[in-house]
């Protein structure tokens, strides 16, 4: 047992590299570490289980810092507990550019990072699908190999924020049990006191959503202790209100929004030198502290070493499968099945909605891959998602491999994120392309993180037809495409549609939207090729030397470009047919490749059911645009491509006029 | 007292006008307005107080349907109240293109449609908006001018999106107790029972945000006019949980997710009329049903006349504040107080963040127009939005005016919405310009709607600084820009901060985002104009005749422009810099405007903090970007400027590569 004088000095040397670091940089958030650090202390010295010298070990727990602002709290514990990425230089150049220590955690810089996070509320939902992801490999590797906990430090901003309703909701629903929220209950926020804008009773909300709920002194260690105690009991997840005072110690400032985000100042912090009777100078920790901090650093470490040999006694092919998993590689098969779905394709050329044949992909590669986790923001029926293999997880049955993530999207995405960033497992989940809105600030960092998340977006433009202007993306597919390292795909048929899911799941490090439609499209490809032609983002669908004109198109808009295409050579215009399933892919191929795509055609024409915006770099700012220019329509969608002139003939009339003109 | 066989004879009536529309179309939501025509019509038969014949009638209640793929719902009650702009002839032409009786209801198709509703829970935002514009105006124009209630209809998918959360905790916290929300509670979503994926108490959840609930069985009219009296003693927002079936009466759906998003069929709904006892051809009501309907319709003409006569009667100022603010009308002197600051900027050349410059502006507006209504998503201190006239509005003093939303982003942007939609007010709040991403569907319907909001944007770029790639929007602008009807902002110093404040004001039917910047920046307009150069969109900032560079930017990279161009011409190469405060606004120019400013200078260089997607407008693709090609970094603004290579130094040997090239 830590004595109450060891702890304080332990948590004190978080509080005090946390308002150094930022007195230093004169930039940063000193208040939550400093009011958590007593929370922290506990968890990380008497029950995370984890090992900085292994920092990946695949059943350690899992800590989220959702309030990322505080990201000095993550930054000391990862410097006092021993991992070698943070040392006390990074420390020292906390926020300043090319350090490790950014003013949020950004996963990927360093070891002990366990998700980016910052924008409120997000690292709530990645918990929620890192807990959901140790439940569904231990229902199927079993507790040797995984059986872990996922611990979540939240704020009041992470607790009104939306997206933070739909992940407690989710969590409870599936109960959830091995994951642990604390709340900062701090009662500040940064206009001032909490109490200006909220008055919700935490501890009955979750209770409403199926949590077990404990409210405690976060200044107490022994409270502290006794409630993650209590927690580990729980069946249902656990929120433990901890009421803290921001800015710990803090002579003026504590208890008030002045330690929140901004340096204390040398005086303050003086101050609180004598305050908390610390006289070691900035960024030197006593050494008995710093030793009882790395000796905790050390605590799991047989642990760790016993996982080991479980791992090496277990089954071969079970070990084989989970190292395989772990590491987030296909299966050696996985390319064979798809090929052969392919010439089926080729033979067959089903005229479909891409939907469908999303459908009948996944069907093949769920079959293949174990690691498929499904699911839907409640339109499963719509999206094709739950294929033949994907039977309901429950919360009582964690063998199933398809969620019902109810009708919230923006956990959804988060929680997909959570369960990419556990590893093990591939998710893929469903909604419609318009409600990407609802989810971008998850698809954001799931770009930033790199993460591989398959985002499965149907009815894709006007092609949805009578559901009308509030569910027809517009302006989505230019929306999505401007997020950094995110891989938006819109296939134009069923081989197309293999080939980018081919695509999606060989990026390890990168997520996907399969953006799809809800009407049938006749085949695009109907020769069988054995190379992926999709990964070049654009290609030469139907060729013609010394093309006249040059029509680039994606998804449903590539049989309207063909029918023109058919149009215009009967009227002797020699035409070409670029397909474009992923702008990106394109953007990342060689120059010579580009311009060759590009082309020299006097007349260049861009077709897509959406808004002009990324086609200028296709067609030139003079180039003809056949597409939306505001909201779209309620109506069959027959009568909506012909009322907005997205048809062949206008294309063909368009391309006449220039000509002519 | 209708007695129950009429009651049930008016309900079915809605129910065989939705099935039957929904039939014909092949194509809508048939389960809700079945589910609830029971409860809608106690609602709109004894207490909605609204009078057809005069639709826009201030003091009328509001009706939103959350739930907004019910439509029929709506479109039913509107034709049998009647309304003249849905006949029977609209109803007959559910959801095909150009009739008013859309998919789902939107804003400005017909009278009656208090707002646009489908993607889920932004008609809870919505109504809380309302709820609280009334309150507002209530307590600025007396009970006799302002009072009346806003119910709000909702479903299990609008409970499950985080939104609904932020609204709710923001309406209880307000105490908006004229607020009624009736909870569809059908146990049904799309995928099947709702507790496939949620097991939410609802009740507990809206009694932790301090709600009034009450729990009937949403089929007993006695039942929900007792809830409803009920409501209306509350001194907090009320939800009534109305148990309902979905599709009620449909002998074999009924209850199931069949009867939620698809035609019933001949043969179901020729059950249903047996099941029922409705005899009546589609689309024909007997006529006794339908004049009890209409007469409902007429019921609140005569409170509406003593309203007009009160209204007559006030004050001749306050008659006339209030009507000018129901127009949606500027004071006179508006134009002339701007005209002084503006005066004041040219000759101070003050140098600060345009945030700060928008402070200033808004002191001198929020002093004329006192239908200003400001606020914040917690971020109150940075974006600089309460000037000291915005005392802060509570639940016990609505006389203030200005909002603390908290850490709610989403809430407050669909809020915003419905303050506007309500009239008397215009709202606008503020937020990071990243955060965006958290409101964007609410963003999106504003747009759609065209009302009047005005979003603070601050935080523009890397230019935060420390925050790092998580707080530092690089896609957001090109993403804002694309939403088709939004007008975006980005002015480069306190001139065109006061210049697109002034067309953001005076865009009556479009919302717009000011996108302000942290960082200090220098004045780039230093000669007073009488005209609004912003209103323009770009315009010549810098003329150079015969310039052989042309360099466009937005913002705080209008500043490394002009540098540039001092550099550049230094070296003998004539250099014109056009800023560029409004994309939007500039591509609804004339072509002849367009081509001017475009011009023909050999070398175009766009600059900007942000991705390139939609410069190539105006620098072609083989122009050159200064800008933004991945996500941000965490450190100081200025380093990260030097670190992405957005300098002027970096244009000009861009610029010099190319002429030597």
């Amino acid at each position: 047992m830590t004595s109450r004088e060891k702890h304080d000095r332990m948590a004190n040397a978080i509080r005090f590299l946390s308002m150094d670091a930022v007195e230093k940089a004169q930039s940063g958030h000193p208040g939550l570490p400093m009011g958590c650090a007593d929370i922290a202390t506990v968890l990380f010295t008497k029950y995370l289980n984890f090992d900085p010298k292994n920092p990946h070990w695949p059943d350690r727990d899992r800590f989220v810092l959702s309030a990322g602002h505080g990201s000095m709290l993550l930054y000391s514990l990862l410097y006092l507990t021993g991992y070698e990425d943070i040392t006390i230089d990074e420390i020292k150049h906390f926020r300043q550019v090319d350090s490790k220590t950014a003013g949020h955690p950004e996963y990927g810089h360093a070891a002990g990072i366990e998700t980016t996070t910052g924008p409120l509320g997000q690292g709530i939902g990645n918990s929620v699908g890192m807990a959901l992801a140790e439940r569904k490999l231990r229902a199927e590797f079993g507790e040797d190999l995984v059986d872990h906990h996922t611990y979540v430090l939240a704020g009041d901003g992470c607790l009104m924020e939306g997206i933070s309703q739909e992940a407690i909701a989710l969590a409870g629903h599936l109960k959830l049990n091995k994951l642990v929220l604390f709340w900062d209950n701090n009662g500040i926020s940064i206009d001032g006191d909490v109490h200006l804008s909220d008055s919700t009773d935490q501890i009955e909300r979750f209770k409403a959503v199926h949590w077990h709920t404990i409210e405690i002194d976060g200044h107490d260690p022994e409270a502290i202790a006794g409630a993650i105690e209590e927690a580990h009991t729980s069946d249902r997840p656990t929120m433990i209100a901890c009421k803290t005072t921001i800015g710990f110690g803090a002579p003026t400032k504590a208890g008030t929004q002045k330690a929140h985000g901004s340096a204390l100042g040398e005086e303050e912090i003086a101050e609180t030198r004598k305050n908390l009777g610390w006289d070691s100078p900035p960024f030197e920790i006593p050494s008995d502290i710093l030793d009882a901090w790395r000796l905790a650093g050390l605590r799991s470490t047989s642990e760790r070493k016993e996982w080991e040999q479980r791992l090496k006694d277990a089954d071969s092919n079970k070990r084989a499968d989970f190292e395989r998993r772990a590491k987030g590689e296909l299966v050696g098969g996985f390319d064979g099945k798809l090929e052969e779905l392919k010439r089926k394709f080729a033979d067959e050329k089903p005229k479909d909605a891409t939907r469908k044949h999303s459908e009948a992909v996944l069907e093949v590669v769920n079959g293949v891959l174990p690691e498929m986790l499904g699911g839907s923001a409640d339109l499963t029926p719509s999206n094709n998602t739950q294929t033949s293999q994907m039977k309901d997880l429950t919360a009582d049955d964690f063998s199933g491999r398809y969620v019902h993530y109810g009708i919230r999207e923006h956990a959804m995405v988060a929680a997909m994120s959570g369960i990419a960033l556990h590893e093990g497992l591939i998710p893929y989940g469903g909604t419609f392309m318009c409600f990407t809105d609802y989810c971008r600030p998850a698809i954001r960092l799931a770009s930033m993180m790199g993460v591989r998340a398959i985002y499965v977006l149907t009815h894709d433009s006007i092609g949805l037809g009578e559901d009308g202007p509030t569910h027809q993306p517009v302006e989505h597919l230019a929306a999505l495409r401007v997020i950094p390292n995110l891989l938006t795909f819109r296939p134009a048929d069923a081989t197309e549609t293999l080939e980018c899911w081919q695509l999606a799941l060989e990026s390890n490090h990168r997520p996907s939207g399969m953006v799809l439609s809800r009407q049938k499209l006749r085949a695009a490809r109907t020769d069988y090729s054995e190379e992926n032609l999709s990964a070049y983002g654009a290609y030469d669908l139907s060729p013609s030397s010394n093309a006249e004109v040059t029509i680039f198109a994606s998804g449903s808009e590539v049989e309207i470009a063909l029918d023109a295409k058919e149009m215009l050579e009967k009227e002797g215009r020699a035409t070409r047919v670029v397909s474009v399933p992923s702008m990106e892919l394109f953007h990342e191929q060689t120059d010579q490749y580009k311009a060759a795509i590009i082309g020299n055609s006097p007349v260049k024409v861009a077709i897509e059911a959406g808004v002009r915006q990324g086609w200028d770099a296709f067609i030139g700012h003079d180039g003809i645009f056949v597409g939306m220019h505001g909201f779209g329509a309620s109506g069959a969608y027959e009568d909506l491509y012909r009322h907005f002139d997205i048809t062949a003939s206008a294309a063909v009339e368009a391309v006449r006029a220039r000509l002519n003109g």
